[in-house]
């Protein structure tokens, strides 16, 4: 089969390799329709990543068909077509059944985490792909969802919802201020509104971005380059301050935005992958009574979201810019590591004859 | 009356002052019967909190009797024996009706948060003191609770409670950590046991104090000056790391210890007053999907908390070490400053005919 | 000033009464602009409330303008406008500190639960009218808000959102069943979409109604003259029976009808006032897991929900059907008491100059 | 194997039959150390449940050793000594991920519940037992741990704590009211203390079982059968009522009982397994805004409870007050059918070399 291979620091390759097989009665092997890429392809790409080994295939988003089943799989069928969760669960371990689920304690002697795709094991840019603990890792896919709306949920549809808004513990009335609108933070900026919102204030500095943001359910822009932004936002809120702040930059610079407009008793919600430590003013904030949050997706509420996808009632179609097919991804992380200059949000790379 | 009123940095004097009066017609007068010191006395003592003015009464604990009531008090009368709270709160704003209560909008115009005694207004170590809200801010003594045990309720105890066990989410049979079993990690200690934890690991380096808190309650003891304390704080977990950790210490080294020994999906509750930012390191922890809570207590759980102290199911007349009448507040401070030599936890000053 | 005044069963005149005068230090005055009519106002009519003594002013629901002011009141103004709560509540017993809400012990003496107003004091179907504890029980109304959009606050929306919604505890995705889209159910319809469900089905005998369902949000809509209704209810659940079924009618019949379709693990919220006991199978229902709840709204939640109608994300005026001035009180009654006739939700009631 | 037979209505033998085999690659077998039997056992001995067919082997509670693995499974060994739970689940279905965990949806096509040992299949009063879905549905039982600990792990215990604390949602501080303690109630009793509760309340008619109550964690009896028993748990709660009443007799009368002691916003949680319908008294419970549970045994708090009862946290080894060998079952069934009469709580039933 062919498959994005890692070469070594900047290196990559699609190109020929042998095809996965069973190899634990759990698995089940999925023909991939479709995959896209996410900002962590790019980190493990530069070559940051020691546990991503020369050789490895890439991805962790994808949708296909289960072309064969271990031993052990009795809820499965060959011939189903599932979204794969980017996060591995084995579903016994007690991290699998009384959660975090992100952290299953993992069988295959792995990473400890849940997160393996393109990391530990062989990942999703590729035509077929060895599924560990399938059933308690594939979602099948209701008839009617398309490519374009099924690959969001493999991640970061779900990340934006439990990680910025579920954790951020967002409830009818309140007003959330999502700092950094890119994938990630539209995700949260979309699915807050599931929560009932009373406003969503989407704060970045690029006026592209925050334009796209109003498309995707924000109420409310404050560009955070203006000098009395953090003014702009209180006055939003009467000055009270922000019910909950989700951060999805990473950088300590908008980790302390989000420390200085969240109110007494808020949350403040990190989404984000930082490279370095932070300061955290607990002199200042220790009598403010806020919640800092932060995680890896557990997908544990795809299944959720994926009924509402299917019910239309979640417009994640709109997250796909630019469409590929397989054999031009080389392409496709072009466009996607120059987003900005592109436009582009999330890639779609699709097998040809599925489209 | 007799006070004790602040007379600059680190001069005191228990001296005649004017009675206190009612101002507002929600405010009730109370005789004081006893009143106790705690940390922030000391820090307020200092001069370090340009708030505390010179001639301010010190003081925001305490139990008394009802001598005068304004006019739009009905649920309180003169007579009624009752514990303060360390919180004033109005009850009416926004804060007061849905959270946090600790931060009330405050119609005095006054510090924006509801600790005001001793520090914004004249506190409790008086012989009378004027206390706002009445209402709202303080709670009926139930017969045959003695001070050593109603005077624990103004603040140690919720404190404890509130912000290190509930904020800490702690749930039946989990391992929770307390980093510093001072009067305020005591409290801790022991109200964690009220939703049913597995273990409770007190964390110090004075073999004294950990000694005295498995008295308080703690099921396993760890000195962290032993080279090796997080091995044994995460063997007493299986490795897995703990529930909770609450840190009461307010140092960046301990906060560092407390992030280290938490499970993935655990929670970190910092009861303490921090003099300076800290360091957090989110490279490490963003994946860790812990929550880091912080705040000033809402003594919302006060009356709650009374009942068991009531009903004889929290033993916390073991705070109270040493007991002096008000005239020897002074005494009472040499004591409490230098704690470790006096062995002391909490001190007790009350009238001399109340005893 | 007129009033609707209360004549003995079944008899009602709109006349000349004293005005009202402040009782309490935490009373107000409200000169009226708008009231309503509600269900409850029609049983009272009837004779069957033994506490609605001959000579009360009848009504709960209402806006006005502030004219007086009690001694105690620090946080209203005469002037304010404000929208009442149909529940009083005192803001400092336990009940209001900890809730139920609705269950103020009420140091007036009165019923013992906060719904005093046009039952066992006089309401506000009137020119003018004693608020008791104002500062607990009204809500300042922002400007731009519209009557036809705060009078549903007084009572009908709080009650749909907290009794039918919160207590049924929708979550997103959630498919939600509203049995009798009334005024109340259809005050659940709209706000169970501030939870994300993924459909709201409306279930009624009326066709009108149901149509009527879907502009208020109900996604699909079952008429239970069917004889097949049910199976329609659990096609749309894939056979798995709602996550929450709200029930409004309070008959015997429907009350079983909502047992019949929520899942295992559902619940099950009646918002209605029952005249007679219900038979509750508990030999089929005892393994289902479900949770069966009912209630007096609380109103704790009025100041959230105003919050959203104020930025026009709740599309309240729509309840509104037809418009009355003060003295055509007697025809508006008619209208409503034969609602399906006229087609009619909720009268709005209102000073002529005030429109 | 021997192994108790349902032979039909009243009739049971311990006789010769088949071992069990391996039938899925899920399934484990496990040698039998220790049973017990249920309440649900003698009713389902006397031939009212159709499901129950003649030839199948009874009892759902047990421990054990491994004695063979299914092919799929990969997380327990030959050799493990395991408990039971008495509901079994698969882990993969919507139910068990989401829950109810009851509920699984069960793919060996069986009763639509996890409850399926001695009711479905083969039961595990015998000397082998299949185990479906092992993985999910047994837990490794740690070192130390007695038979007469763990046997009451697999129903009694869980039951009492999710169905009747947790579904009743007690707090800390609350009075809860516990009537009949019986085994399941004396498990309500026992693990209430696990939030904290101020006050336990056992009712009853018998007064050795209210004095048992007393040493199984209840802080006061009230005895049924006198005439004032309502003034007297009323008057322990200062007239308020009991925030939380667990029914466990499963009576109309017992039920109502409840409805009449628990204080507006409280809940009334039931354990039991009702016979007939019950009369629900809406019309007087709408306004108390009180909330009615019921169900099925989760076990989803097993692993908890046991690490509790593996440090010797929860005393459950005096349930037991009986012991027997596997060949004398046909006598501890005498004995438990009769309880009273020999003053039995839980009967324990073992290998004699297991001892």
């Amino acid at each position: 089969m062919k498959a994005l291979v890692y070469e070594g620091p900047d290196k990559k390759s699609w190109k020929e390799v042998p095809n996965p097989t069973i190899q634990h009665s759990t698995d089940v092997i999925v023909k991939m329709v479709a995959t896209t890429i996410c900002g962590t392809d790019l980190h493990n790409l530069k070559g940051d990543v020691p546990e991503v080994a020369v050789g490895r295939i890439l991805g962790h988003e994808g949708i296909g068909t289960i072309t064969e089943i271990g031993s052990g799989v009795t809820q499965l069928a060959v011939g189903d077509q599932v979204i794969l969760s980017c996060v591995s669960s084995c579903g016994r371990c007690s991290n699998c059944r009384q959660g975090p689920f992100s952290h299953c304690l993992d069988p295959e002697g792995l990473a400890g985490i849940g997160w393996i795709f393109g990391y530990m094991i062989d990942g999703t840019q590729a035509e077929f792909v060895r599924v560990p603990f399938a059933e308690t890792s594939v979602y099948v896919l209701p008839k009617g969802t398309t490519h374009a709306q099924a690959i969001l949920l493999s991640d970061i549809l779900p990340t934006g919802f439990e990680i910025g808004v579920q954790y951020g513990d967002v409830q009818p009335g309140d007003i959330v201020a999502v700092i950094g609108p890119g994938p990630v933070g539209l995700s949260a900026v979309m699915t807050s509104r599931l929560y009932g919102p009373s406003k969503v204030i989407a704060i970045d500095l690029d006026p592209a971005r925050l334009k796209r943001a109003t498309d995707f359910g924000a109420t409310d822009i404050v560009n955070s380059g203006d000098a009395d932004w953090m003014k702009q936002v209180l006055d939003l809120t009467d000055g009270a301050g922000v019910d909950v702040a989700i951060e999805t930059i990473g950088m300590p610079q908008t980790f302390t935005m989000a420390t200085q407009i969240v109110r007494p008793g808020g949350s403040l919600a990190n989404i984000d992958v930082y490279g370095k430590p932070i300061e955290l003013a607990l002199n200042e904030l220790w009598i403010t009574n806020i919640d800092i949050s932060m995680g890896l997706v557990n997908t544990n509420t795809l299944a959720m979201l994926l009924k509402l996808v299917a019910g239309n009632l979640l417009p994640v179609d709109k997250f796909v810019t630019h469409e590929f097919s397989f054999d031009q991804v080389i392409a496709a992380y072009d466009v996607f590591a120059n987003a900005a200059e592109h436009d582009a949000l999330k890639v779609l790379i699709q097998l040809v004859d599925a489209r």
